[in-house]
């Protein structure tokens, strides 16, 4: 996996006071580069036997005062205690060992005698007879054990989450997300021509912002806002004549206690001039192919794509699981002279309809609607019954497969929910409409679709993005005229839609979704490192925290608590 | 710069609805890939004449009716506009164009008539005569020309910031970065099997964390807090097992107006465990040499090397520029006898010395101090001087050598400002001490030096960084007996500590200074996409903004204006 090279650098001076001590310094390339270690616990082989090796690792465990097994994020190695009597302070110190201490050990690699090796470790074929060990750190007593089989509760995982890190399968997914987002750079950036540009985080309010993160400036009642994705400077940065950004962007969203949701995430961010929907989505195919882990297996391009309509009528949703068929019937037809009055009763009312599952090796589940809204309905049905099945050992959707689908051609603007006359944007007031919708914007703005495209993957989405608006003209007639906002709190966004916009469009893929199915995790939470918990806690450092008063007068505000007396804060701790 | 390929991909279904149309789609590699145009506007040469091309950008300006220079962010181009009667629309348009407008332009590649190439442009043997042109959007007129040479107030800079950062030398800075960024990330990850790990930005708040920032959290009196680094958090992660860790962390800190700081900055954070000083410091000089632009010549490592205690007595300050000599001189020796009845008096006292500059061609300037502190006097007093020599045109500091220093054997303590008796931490509470002053921890703490290392560039910190403490013990008798801080704060990096933590340290070198420095800006504005005003103001979208009184409800808090009426918040709109 590494080239390994060695150099000697110039003699180096060391570096306390006036010693003038030297020191040859060699450099190693790979993951044991100046580092106390020759090799890592997963590398030595029978290749091996004969060198002299210094690992560094932790205790996994003891056996018969006999072996160590040291663990590092590599794998582990089969420590050998000498036995002789001259070598009994070594004998001593190792057969002391509480596991989890962290040492360094010396040694020679040796064949494990016949019959001993062991097939199902890497590094089976050989140990290493331990000749020096320095102890760093000797481990109290853990809340846990670090094995993989030991089963652990969601809070302890996350109250002591620097220990459930030491896992080998949170040690694999941290590693490969690191890995899957350097080949992304290397292809934006190093194919593609991509300039990876940071954005700020403490930004204005967006108008409706209401998931927005606040943060109280030092002048009085002025807050900046953290904001839920890049969305304003990327385009800005495409009228700045940047023409290709992107950006493994931080995100905050105020969800409350949503399940599965981080109130901080991760997008791959980007956004691309002179380009139309095809090529957006072409970049995003190429990307996740380059970057798609081999041990997974190769992903085809192009994705399959698939209206919004489409998606709606076949499947009840708009992000549907394409990995097994049991699409939604309509069987209105059959029925039309039915005799059943429950379904003449349905069917005669306006959109009324009798729609079915088609569950293999079952029955037809047959629903009928009086009106239309039945396909979310049905939508949930075809997935309860893949649960019902597969629970029954059908296997419906391989855990290994994974479905790629492009949802496109979605409504513009939708009806609001409380508000029906009035329309809001579908996504977000800057996506653009399909070119041959765009005349129906002064005429009849509910029946334009937009340049939008989702991407689905196994039923989940993770991505979507748009060609937006770049002419100041056409978004000014959106925000005003169709979702009747206030233009002038976007006025920075207009004026420079107005100074030069090229075209441009983009997209953003949640990363810690899409690397969760990639590995299987049931939670976002396993592909994290540090996440909160449904609550939105840090259970570890106990985050958010009481703060004092004293320290909020800086920011001019004060907490107004639930049982408020008079109508003044009270001492915040 | 990139390989150029091309594939026909397969045949692509069109996206929208229903109609089969079919779609032949090439896909380049580099810059131009799956856009609009063939070339940029910086590429094309002689080798390109007789080529039929498609360019897209911005008008520059028109000359005479006969051209259109058009840019983009890789140069300049220059377009015939075709003078028959035939194309007599084509020249209309072109004709009309405002400056900055966003055109693409389809023509031939042509030679330029001989006596008309221009050699200080790239594309200046070539011209390309339109033969069609389609407009993207007509530009107003524009607060300033994107013209290098027209000079602005950084206000109008600040507040038009995406037409700001069409000039070129700010097109150069981002993507200077953007490529110095790549490359450290090749080296950290491919190279030496770092692990890119994100960690969260709410946090809770540091003790004594009085520049962090507050967010208020849905639960009445919690806040989460910004942390001014993932200090903590990669400590954790070494406890972890993670081995090596980088980020490019964002980072905040709430310092009100201090000049050329920001609100929001980039560290480059690294971590690793089992390794020493001289490991993170090899790394470090490697991560550099490594990723170093070209363009701005090879670095030379291993760096110089100075004790605290040597920058200190020889420059007068702990960050020596060391591009120029004019150390400090003592000259008390000189003077133990004078008659000088100012020298013997400060000579008289504990302490005192008489110390020197030694300016070239100039005249020694002598300061006389009666007690110590006198350095860093003097240290700005050489500083100063160089400003003097140079603005008389002596040349001290050439602005394309680049000097890198380590700084090392810090104090690990320092007596508080206002509490002499009570010592604090010269940098954080978690850095080792030297292993040949560890005993006097316990004994006489204001002796102890750390291993803490800064890295200087030509009289700038441009980062720290330090071997960190790993067992619990030691950490728990510096946090309890000598700083006098409450160890209950920091509960979850002791029990971290106890649970097996490695030998580990890092660094932190911050990014946005360092970029600075290699492109010669004067300040870290010029390479930060959307930066903070002086008072941290986004003077383009009005940053930080009012939010109303309901808003905020949610929060629990409101805001106390300075001018109180009666006690509580008032609206805040």
């Amino acid at each position: 996996m590494f080239l390994f090279l060695l150099w000697i650098s110039e003699i180096k001076k060391c570096n306390s006071a006036n010693r003038k001590t030297v020191k040859i310094y060699i450099l190693v390339f790979g993951p044991s580069s100046l580092s106390f270690r020759s090799h890592t616990c997963g590398e030595l082989r029978s290749d091996h036997v004969g060198h002299t090796v210094t690992l560094c690792g932790w205790v996994q465990y003891l056996r018969n005062d006999l072996f160590v097994i040291l663990r590092d994020f590599s794998g582990l190695t089969q420590i050998l205690i000498p036995q002789e009597e001259s070598a009994g302070h070594l004998k001593a110190v190792l057969c002391d060992l509480t596991a989890e201490s962290v040492i360094k050990v010396t040694g020679t690699v040796r064949q494990r005698p016949a019959g001993q090796e062991n097939k199902g470790m890497p590094t089976g074929d050989i140990e290493v007879l331990a000749e020096n060990v320095e102890v760093f750190n000797v481990s109290r007593k853990l809340p846990f054990e670090i094995k993989d089989f030991v089963k652990k509760s969601e809070s302890l995982r996350m109250q002591y989450r620097y220990l459930d890190l030491r896992s080998s399968h949170m040690q694999r997914n941290l590693r490969l997300r690191s890995e899957l987002v350097m080949r992304m750079r290397e292809f934006l950036c190093n194919v593609h021509g991509f300039v990876d540009v940071e954005t700020p985080t403490l930004f204005k309010r967006t108008p409706g912002g209401a998931k927005e993160f606040v943060v109280p400036s030092r002048e009085p009642g002025r807050f900046y806002s953290l904001p839920q994705s890049p969305q304003q400077f990327k385009q800005l940065l495409m009228v700045a004549g940047v023409d290709r950004y992107f950006q493994i962007a931080r995100c905050y969203r105020d969800e409350g206690s949503k399940p599965d949701r981080q109130p901080e995430f991760t997008q791959v961010d980007l956004e691309m001039s002179f380009v139309d929907q095809t090529g957006i989505m072409s970049i995003v195919e190429g990307l996740l192919q380059y970057s798609w882990p081999a041990e997974k297996g190769p992903i085809k391009v192009p994705f399959r794509t698939m209206t919004h309509e489409e998606a709606m009528r076949d499947y009840g949703v708009d992000k549907p699981d394409t990995r097994f068929s049991m699409k939604l019937i309509d069987l209105s037809e059959v029925f039309l002279s039915t005799e059943v009055e429950f379904l003449r009763s349905a069917l005669s009312h306006p959109g009324g309809c009798v729609q079915a599952v088609c569950v293999p090796g079952g029955a037809v589940r047959k629903e009928t609607f009086p009106v239309a809204g039945s396909r979310p309905l049905l939508g949930s049905l075809r997935l309860q019954c893949a649960d019902v099945l597969e629970s029954h050992g059908v296997s419906l959707r391989e855990p290994s497969v994974f479905h790629f689908l492009w949802v496109v051609d979605f409504p513009l603007f939708l009806p609001k929910e409380d508000e029906p006359e009035q329309l809001e944007s579908a996504h977000h007031p800057f996506t653009a409409p399909l070119p041959e919708d765009t005349h129906l914007l002064y005429t009849e703005p509910h029946k334009v679709r937009g340049q939008h495209y989702d991407l689905v993957l196994n039923g989940c989405e993770i991505g979507g993005g748009s060609i937006r608006i770049h002419r100041a003209s056409e978004q000014l007639h959106v925000l005003k005229n169709i979702l009747r906002e206030d233009p002038s709190l976007l006025s920075h966004l207009l004026e420079a839609l107005d100074s030069g916009a090229p075209p441009h469009g983009g997209i953003a893929l949640g990363l810690d979704r899409l690397v969760s199915i990639m590995v299987g995790a049931s939670s976002i939470r396993d592909v994290i490192a540090f996440p909160k918990s449904f609550r939105g806690h840090d259970i570890m450092s106990c985050a958010p925290d009481l703060v004092s008063e004293e320290e909020l007068k800086s920011y001019h505000i004060s907490v107004r608590w639930p049982t408020e007396q008079g109508g003044g804060g009270e001492e915040g701790k």
